[in-house]
């Protein structure tokens, strides 16, 4: 049973009665949204958790995050650690990035060891392994780069990303546009140097058919990669990310049109007055799927503040229509997240997403904060901990925790001088 | 000499010409800007320090951090400490907002330490000797503050947060609204409990026209607080507020006329979908004077991360308009902020004013993120270290600074790929 064609038939599911009663919005507009393509609830039919979300138009945003292994940082139970605070500090997926160890063992085990839905890159997996065995990417064939797919599917894989719009024809784009930045994505990389050594068109568009039957016998998601996102401001919406943006949405309409569910990935680095027009164009040439925005990072000069520069730029593009958002640790573009990086990115990327939620009008939204404002007008302590989006963090900066008012101010606290004061009065 | 006076007369001042070279304009439009009170150069004929800034339209967005003690927390070193610690984060502007121990020496002490624009809030000092001299704050007269205002401009402070758009009018609209929060100012508690018990109007606003005397006396600029800024997201943008800054706007222009400087202080929480809102209104209302925002914070949710939830609001305000941008550091609500505080304060209000400033097209912006871009793409670690906003947590990040990647990839490090495998293809 695959979500989109029992929508497409008019058939409700359980998962789409679910996202409607989480969502608070009615199961039939969910089921219609489904249809269109508008909305995804990735969830592998082999997956046995109970944990679903659903995202896309007039939905809540979504965060993703990513954790994983490097060669040079390869614990199992450290990543597990790691799942376990993205899920704690409030992730609504992760993603298994791993690229150092035995790939399918890790993530078999974050599987097994978290609810969330889970994302890989399956072409990750097929490089490092052909690497490994016979010392080059290129070595790397077609059948081996659909076997990832089918392995990762076949494990419980809720969503994939594949990036199919780096082509021929965008690398023409990208060689006569003269980036700065050329390529800083890692899945979209590897294929290029694929394509570029053997002359031939990218496996994962060519045998995209192929990928469909797959999609469709897990009822995995498809998050199409923006392999050509841009690594610098400069970079941003030029010719070559629009490019393969255009091949995206054609890839994205004969997905739909066998039912198979699909994310689009977009940017990156990018200036803020270029993310309104990023997300529209999405929207138009991808027939309204899923925007999963990774940031956009506003200015390239903070590095060590990633979380924030991303913030911003993710609050904007989800207030336009982004729908998912990836968030972006403090360490992004100097080490792999610590546990700490990871609550500080996922709580800054949870202040995006309910910042675009309120702007957006979200059903609940803006009633978490009308709560908080009430235990504040109270001097009510507990209720700001228990309502606010990182309660350790309140508990810890409230030191002295028997005072009725904060350190800023100490006895010339406004809430409590304007209660004890000018209650009648106001 | 009074700046605004003299471009008025088409005189160009040596500050008008500092400020041409900082921002690489032409001094012509700088002393144009500052005759129509669009830019302001907040700079106290006593004060002897050569660090000045202009603020306002078509200029670098400029950052402020507070620093100050409490009746909790008064040490004077500290505070000192703390001066130093927001000037090397790259502060344009102090404000100190000290209300515990002795007021004038520890202004006095900031001064000297300092060499930033100082702003202070008078009516602090008159209504805190009040309360501790005849135990409350209604004892406080009319002349007390005006005698505060003297006195810190006679001291060299260089602008004035004054409260002088809170009137009986606008506390009628404030009782007819029925706000969530009622007042979050703390100077505008302060007068509307004077004002309220003796049932008289607000002393800065009848004596507005000494308080021109004064400022144009010591070229003091004046920043025309907020005293009905809203403190939660339901009350932003609503009648008292617009009320306020009508008043506001009818001020500014007795003071252009006088050749006083103004400045115009906003929110405040407010949703991301009312900013631009704001400050389109602001501008509107007092004739392109200088907009100082506070945040906007985005969402009412997040303590312990308001330093986040105001760079969103700031980015995106600084965007569309607003010139100043008052830090907010995570323990806002909490806590008085600790040095770390103030650095994270400091640098995210950078991020988000460095962003606008991209956006808007600001001389200079852009060309920073793309020397950083060209660091990245020669895995150059030094110029990375030397070009971030904040080197010092770069380099602490970068726990093995001998290797060409990072630890996040490792050895499929993108960069490093492209540069070496694909240097000729693209």
């Amino acid at each position: 049973m695959n979500q989109m064609v029992e929508a497409k038939a008019d058939r409700m599911t359980e998962a789409m009665k679910t996202i409607a009663q989480l969502e608070n919005q009615d199961p039939d507009k969910i089921k219609a949204l489904v249809a269109s393509g508008r909305v995804v609830i990735p969830k592998n039919k082999k997956r046995k958790t109970e944990k679903i979300c659903g995202i896309g138009e007039g939905l809540r945003v979504k965060v993703n995050a990513n954790i994983g292994t490097s060669p040079k940082s390869l614990d199992l139970k450290r990543e597990i650690s790691k799942a376990k605070v993205a899920a704690a500090a409030g992730a609504d997926t992760l993603m298994d990035l791993s690229t150092g160890g035995d790939l399918t063992s890790i993530r078999r085990a974050i599987l097994q060891e978290t609810d969330l839905p889970l994302g890989t890159v399956p072409v990750y997996q097929a490089a490092i392994e052909a690497i490994r065995q016979r010392g080059s990417l290129v070595d790397m064939t077609k059948e081996e780069i659909l076997n990832a797919i089918r392995l990762h599917a076949e494990d419980g894989v809720d969503f994939v990303t594949l990036h199919c719009g780096i082509t021929q024809e965008t690398i023409t784009r990208l060689k006569r546009q003269g980036r700065l930045m050329d390529l800083v994505s890692r899945g979209g990389t590897f294929l290029v140097e694929w394509m570029v050594y053997h002359r031939r068109e990218n496996p994962l568009y060519e045998a995209f058919d192929e990928i469909l039957k797959i999609a469709k016998e897990y009822d995995l998601t498809l998050s199409l990669g923006d392999g050509l996102r841009p690594g610098a401001l400069v970079d941003a919406t030029d010719r070559p990310q629009v490019q393969e943006l255009i091949l995206l949405g054609e890839l994205t309409k004969l997905a739909h049109k066998e039912g198979v569910q699909v994310i689009i990935e977009g940017p990156g680095h990018m200036p803020l007055d270029q993310i309104e027009l990023n997300v529209l164009l999405e929207k138009r040439l991808c027939d309204g799927a899923p925007f999963y925005v990774l940031g956009p990072l506003v200015t390239d000069i903070a590095p060590g503040y990633d979380h924030i520069t991303s913030a911003i730029g993710g609050a904007l593009a989800c207030w336009k229509g982004a729908d998912f958002l990836c968030y972006v640790t403090p360490g992004e573009h100097l080490r792999l997240p610590t546990e700490e990086d990871i609550r500080e990115g996922v709580i800054s990327a949870r202040i995006a997403a309910h910042a675009a939620d309120i702007a957006k009008g979200i059903e609940g939204a803006k009633e978490l904060d009308k709560v908080m404002a009430r235990c504040r007008k109270n001097l009510d302590w507990e209720g700001m901990i228990e309502h606010s989006l990182d309660p350790i963090r309140v508990k810890t900066y409230r030191e002295r925790g028997e005072e009725d008012v904060c350190s800023m101010c100490g006895e010339y606290c406004v809430i409590k001088m304007v209660n004890e004061y000018l209650k009648d009065a106001l």
